[in-house]
């Protein structure tokens, strides 16, 4: 009976690390068992041993892969985020890091060593063999966040003139099949790739069929230097399982599996999100210190644009000292743009981000954000001039918050959609900044227009 | 020479639809050119297809659905978003349908159909066999974003005590094997999984050698009840590529595939992301009313907050008119807050997501949101308190606003984290409206502290 790692889907922190299991790991850790923290971490998956250590805190980390040295498990490492790796290259010498690392895909022995300093880096590469030591300096060579970082070298070619038996026959002859591939590659003399075949379409079809029948000749490759943004897209667009990747030239030098693709996908959608929120690239492994120097600058963009809406407002203190309740109700007009130019913005870069936002579109969505904005600032013109109407008891307090609040949400609507097409326009990420930069706008045309509109028909 | 049909990397639209294209199917489509529309249509991924229908006029697109007609293609109809699978199924009679629907997969099937009427339902499901029929029936007796929802029928399994050969044999005797597969699941006579097989794997070894022997036991099934969100974290998690769905009683019911387990995991991610910003679950062809109508409640919401921070600011009326100053200053603490807050409550609801924020790290990462936020509130507490001496020239007020700062951005960090650990705990999904929440604190936090300080120090 095979062993059900599965908890009940009753129970909320399915697939969450087990609070007893890390309360024993964390035991056996302070008393110094390694045997038992071993058998501990042996036992769970490397992507979940990655993230216990990346949930501790720093110091025990360092403890654990001290007590683990030698032995560290080389799938865990390919699974750390930044910092926690640094921690490990920073706490192991590379003696002690050979053997884990030639075991690890090439892809993997990128992440690995991009970062490190030249001397650290060539010391790590000599524990390398020849052949990955080659791929692995051939991929540093490829800019960051590209496909030529994120591929593996180790993949199965075939030339079109082979048979399902040649195939079959020389994979039961190799000794070192690559782990993941779903795909045969069809290549040509130059190392073209012309094609390729499923494994289970291989399977199906006796010895003596020729690949070349066989083969899907309609090939998505990638460049070598195509972003890891765009490798992503093309495979959850097109539901592929495995490319191959080509260089200038047209040769195949690697291939992508869609498990790295899965991974990219979602790092870029919560990098849209941190961006709108106005957060850099902080990891839950960060330290207090780290978090609040990250977090300053983008406090720092904010406390400008906040002075921005102040000044705006001074500009109004006379018709605010003769008529005070304009400084109670003025937060409204401009959190109700700021919120809508929010939502508008967030829809926005998503449908960038997923191409549903295009130049055969833009002009209609554009169109469609700004009538939907005013929709709205009429509706909550309606019930907040009946608001200011009754609380103040004066129609003229209540038409001054309409027409600023149906002005305020037109513009929300316009710059909520403007703003990141205009960014990915330049070539920007659309999501950076925006959340900022919109909301100021929509604070400033807010106060200036319910103040202005305050000071010619109140006063 | 296969086909490439990659366009070059410096292209930012990479991947888009192809403006040229689009308004040469649009011209098709305005004369009426069916031959040439489909010629079109028949050249571009389903996908793409899918995209463009999604991005066009809903005329157009109702026109276009019609001049396909019973020649759909299967495949785009399993990628359309709901809007237009909606806009289809209105448009085209079941008999047009039943020859699409037919060459699905059960997954695509179900999409198709659970959201139908009962008496529409019934008419397209008449256009199954049988087989199909009680398999899609099956599966909508699940619930809605559970994995028996995602999963398809569509499978390879074989008995432990096959050989390589018997399962090379079954798969080249087969005429129906499912398109995507990439592993054998072998199951016992009840039908109960005991472990799978890479086809990699199968190839790799005479024929002679047993299943038993090549499997891998250690098997990762889903709970056919198990959320979908769940089920894309363990792909995500886990690096999986195809895993058994299976009933209350661990017999086998199903496949998930990776590419089913992607969509999920960028449509959870982008639900976090509208969730935050108080969007719902609109999309690019919605029309400008439905847009409207979707994000009205959640602007709502936001009206009563911010009337909420009024009532606050109105507590203070006669400060406010003896040092106006106050009112060009207020929005400067509750903004900063607001935006501290959102930093902290964006990092905490992605790290729930992604389960790097669990019961064993909780109260660590709640002191370290604290501390932090206090840190950045003391920093801007200097150069706030530098800006209001220089501008209005009262060290007091400097002293007001300094204090101010410190504390709600200490508030800001301690609610950003609190909110949506307690939303999980108690089983909401930590991103609903917690935006708004929170900001609400920071924004009545602020008003008070600022203004209340203001009162005692400053009158």
């Amino acid at each position: 009976m095979a062993e059900n790692l599965q908890e009940p889907h009753q129970n909320e922190d399915v697939y969450a690390l087990n609070a007893a299991t890390v309360d024993a790991i964390l035991a056996a850790l302070e008393v110094g068992a390694r045997d038992r923290l071993l058998e501990f971490l042996g036992h769970m998956h490397p992507a979940d041993v990655a993230d216990l250590l990346e949930q501790i805190e720093q110091p025990k980390r360092i403890r654990m892969i001290q007590m683990w040295g030698a032995d560290i498990d080389p799938e865990v490492l390919s699974e750390l985020e930044e910092g926690v790796r640094d921690d490990v290259l920073e706490t192991l010498t590379a003696a002690q890091l050979g053997a884990a690392v030639q075991e690890l895909d090439t892809d993997d022995m990128v992440y690995l060593v991009e970062d490190l300093e030249d001397a650290e880096k060539e010391e790590l590469l000599d524990q390398l063999d020849d052949v990955d030591r080659v791929a692995v300096e051939q991929s540093l060579t490829y800019p960051e966040y590209s496909a030529g970082r994120l591929m593996q070298r180790e993949m199965v070619t075939a030339p079109a003139h082979w048979s399902v038996g040649d195939v079959i026959d020389f994979m039961r002859a190799s000794d070192d099949l690559p782990e993941q591939f779903y795909d045969i590659i069809v290549v040509d003399p130059a190392m073209r790739p012309i094609g390729e075949v499923r494994l289970g379409r291989v399977m199906a079809h006796p010895r003596s069929v020729m690949l070349e029948h066989l083969m899907e000749k309609k090939l998505r490759t990638i460049p070598v230097d195509q972003s890891q943004e765009d490798v992503a897209y093309a495979f959850n667009q097109y539901h592929m399982i495995q490319a191959p990747v080509v260089n200038a030239d047209g040769r195949l030098v690697g291939i992508i599996t869609m498990d790295d693709a899965m991974d990219v996908l979602e790092d870029e959608a919560e990098e849209d999100m941190r961006l709108l929120a106005g957060v850099g690239d902080e990891e839950i492994s960060d330290t207090t210190w780290e978090i609040a120097r990250q977090r300053f600058p983008w406090l720092l963009v904010n406390l400008i644009t906040a002075i921005l809406a102040s000044v705006v407002i001074s500009l109004f203190s006379a018709t605010i000292e003769a008529v005070v309740a304009l400084a109670v109700l003025m937060p409204i007009v401009a959190s109700m743009g700021g919120n809508g130019a929010t939502q508008t913005l967030t829809v926005a870069v998503r449908a960038i981000a997923t191409r549903d936002l295009t130049g055969s579109n833009a002009m209609r969505v554009v169109r469609r954000e700004l009538v939907a904005g005013t929709l709205n600032g009429i509706a909550f013109a309606a019930i907040i001039s009946v608001v200011g109407i009754v609380w103040f008891g004066s129609p003229m307090l209540g038409l001054v918050l309409a027409i600023a609040m149906i002005g305020n949400m037109a513009v929300a609507g316009l710059a909520g959609i403007i703003v990141p097409l205009t960014l990915d326009k330049v070539g920007a990420d659309p999501a950076l900044a925006s959340g900022t930069f919109v909301t100021t706008v929509t604070d400033v045309v807010g106060f200036m227009l319910f103040l202005g509109l305050a000071s010619v028909l109140l006063l």
